[in-house]
């Protein structure tokens, strides 16, 4: 498993997710969908990309808003690995 | 759909789903499974409950760990819809 990014090279990735938030620890993507149905699709498809890549992203779901949150528990930080996954999650909606 | 429950009510509800925790407006219960997919599954039939109530949780998902939240957000407080739908998510693992 990759180790903690330094600043600049987290700056560098969020270039590659201009739609996530970076918060401390974590980055942050809000997707909203036209109904629940549509949400829980997308989180099933989340899901699936998650244990492909055996890394899993927070979920929360608010009706047919999901919040995904990335970071690497195990590392206490950003990895390579929450950037690679939030771009393929990027990759099922835009 | 009907209306906020008096406190008493509630007390009474709550007798009903011991295992959820009321705090404030809402009721949480948090449910933790063996692995990943275990926890989605759990989540997909919450989905399946939520759809055929017209009456949706909010659903935090965190590895193998999902709090569910009910609150009747057009009633801004708890009302028997969320205890219904709580003793159906019940009912999924006890």
């Amino acid at each position: 498993m990759p180790s903690t990014l330094a600043h600049d090279s987290v700056q560098s990735w969020m270039k590659k997710v201009p739609a996530w938030e970076h918060k401390q620890d974590h980055i942050e993507r809000v997707f909203e969908f036209d109904d629940y149905i549509s949400g829980m699709d997308f989180v099933n498809s989340v899901a699936e990309i998650a244990e492909g890549a055996n890394h899993h992203p927070d979920m929360n779901i608010s009706y047919a808003k999901v919040a995904v949150v990335l970071t690497t528990h195990d590392k206490g930080g950003l990895t390579e690995s929450d950037f690679e996954v939030a771009i393929r999650i990027d990759n099922l909606v835009d």
